[in-house]
C-alpha cells in the first residue's frame, strides 16, 4: 500500500516533468537542476554563475527553499530573472512547483533556466523537473565519504561540483577518493573542484554549459 | 487524501516512539536524536564524545545511514556499542527502525544512548524516535543564515552545537546572528560553538550531558 501511494506520487510528478522537458525543447531552453546538502554553494554558484556569462546568455533562476526569499533576492541582484518557491517545510522541489513557478518568468528568448533544488542530499534526487542535467554540488567540508553515503544523487547526476577547494589546507578532504567514488557510482559523471569564493576551476564549468547551451539549440 | 496519508504515517511513528520513551524511563536511559546536513560532524562529535566521557558513562550509538556501515566501524573504534541501521535510501530514522536496532543492544546499565539520524536538515525533524532531547549541528561552513532556512530543525531541538569553529577564520559566518535566529525560533534552545576537531567548547556539551543524565535517573 504505502510502496504503491509512493509510486503513484512519483509517477504523477514524472508526467508532468515530461511535459516540462517537451517545453524546454520547444523553447531551446537549457534546465539544469542543482542539488546539494544546505550550504554547499548552490546560490554562490548561481551568482559567479549569472555574473560571469552575464554577456553571453539570457539566464534566469527558480529558487526552492523551505522559507524565506534570500536566495532569490541574492540572485535577483546580478539582474537575472528570479522566481522563489517556498515548499513549507517540504523537503524536494516537485514538476508542478516549477510549472507554477514558470509562469513567472518571460522564457522568450531563454538560453538556460536554473533550478535551485532544497538543500538535501536525498529525497530532490527522487523528482525529475524535466531538466536537461541533474548537477550536484559537495563541499570539501562535508568529508569525502560522501558519495559513497549519499550513492543516488552522484548516480543520476551529470556534473558533480566539488566546492570550496580553497578550504583544502584546513579539512581532511581527497579529492582523488571523492571523484573515484563518484564515477564508481557514475562512470559518465564529470568531476570539477572548484571555488566559488575565488573563482578557482570556474572555467571548466563555464565551457561545459557552453557545450551544453550549443548542444540544446 | 494525501494529507491524511502523512498524518497517519506520523500517527503510527508517533504510537511506537511513546513506546521507546517508556523503555527508556524504564531503563533510566538518556536518549538524544542527532541531526545535521551531511558532514556537519555527528559522527566526529560521538567519536570524542564517546572517547572523553567514556570512563564516566556506559553509552550505545545507532548509526542512520542510507548506505554503508563506516559511522558504526569509526564510532565502534572507541570501545562503544554501535549498531548501523541502512535506510536503503530513505531520507530519515523511523521510530519502528530504532526499536529493531535495539533489539542489538544490551540496554542494561546503559547510561546514553546516542541515535545519528541520517544526514538531512529537513525530513528526520519530523519523526519523533522517544529521545529525551533533540541536538542539531550546524557546520560554520554551511552559512549563518541556515536557522532562518530550515526552521523546524532548530524549533524542536533542545541543544544547537555550531560545529568547525575552527574553521571559522576562513568563512563567513557570524555566530550572534546564527544564535539570534536559533532564538527567535525556540527561546529554549541552548547554543554552542564547537570545533569537534581541536575540542573547542566541548566542555559546555559534556556538562550538558552530565546534567541532563542526572535529571534521567
Amino acid at each position: 500500500m504505502e510502496i504503491n501511494i509512493e509510486r503513484n506520487i512519483l509517477e504523477a510528478n514524472d508526467r508532468l516533468a515530461v511535459d516540462l522537458a517537451d517545453l524546454f525543447r520547444t523553447k531551446s531552453i537549457l534546465c539544469l537542476n542543482l542539488m546539494s546538502s544546505p550550504g554547499a554553494g548552490k546560490t554562490s554558484l548561481l551568482e559567479r554563475t549569472l555574473a560571469d556569462l552575464g554577456g553571453e546568455f539570457k539566464m534566469a533562476v527558480v529558487e526552492g527553499d523551505l522559507q524565506t526569499d534570500n536566495d532569490a533576492r541574492r540572485v535577483a541582484a546580478t539582474g537575472a530573472q528570479a522566481v522563489q518557491i517556498n515548499t513549507e517545510g517540504g523537503c524536494h522541489l516537485d514538476a508542478g512547483m516549477v510549472q507554477k513557478a514558470l509562469a513567472h518568468i518571460d522564457l522568450d528568448g531563454l538560453d538556460i533556466l536554473f533550478i535551485e533544488n532544497v538543500g538535501n542530499l536525498v529525497c530532490p534526487a527522487e523528482f525529475s523537473l524535466g531538466e536537461d542535467h541533474k548537477v550536484t554540488l559537495l563541499s570539501v567540508t562535508e568529508g569525502d565519504d560522501k558519495p559513497e553515503k549519499y550513492p543516488l544523487m552522484f548516480s543520476i547526476s551529470s556534473v558533480a561540483l566539488l566546492n570550496k577547494v580553497d578550504l583544502l589546507p584546513y579539512v581532511d578532504f581527497d579529492l582523488d577518493k571523492a571523484a573515484r567514488h563518484a564515477k564508481a557510482l557514475n562512470k559518465d559523471i564529470i568531476v570539477m573542484p572548484v571555488s566559488c569564493r575565488d573563482g578557482e576551476g570556474l572555467g571548466q564549468w563555464y565551457d561545459w554549459l557552453r557545450k551544453e547551451r550549443k548542444n540544446k539549440k
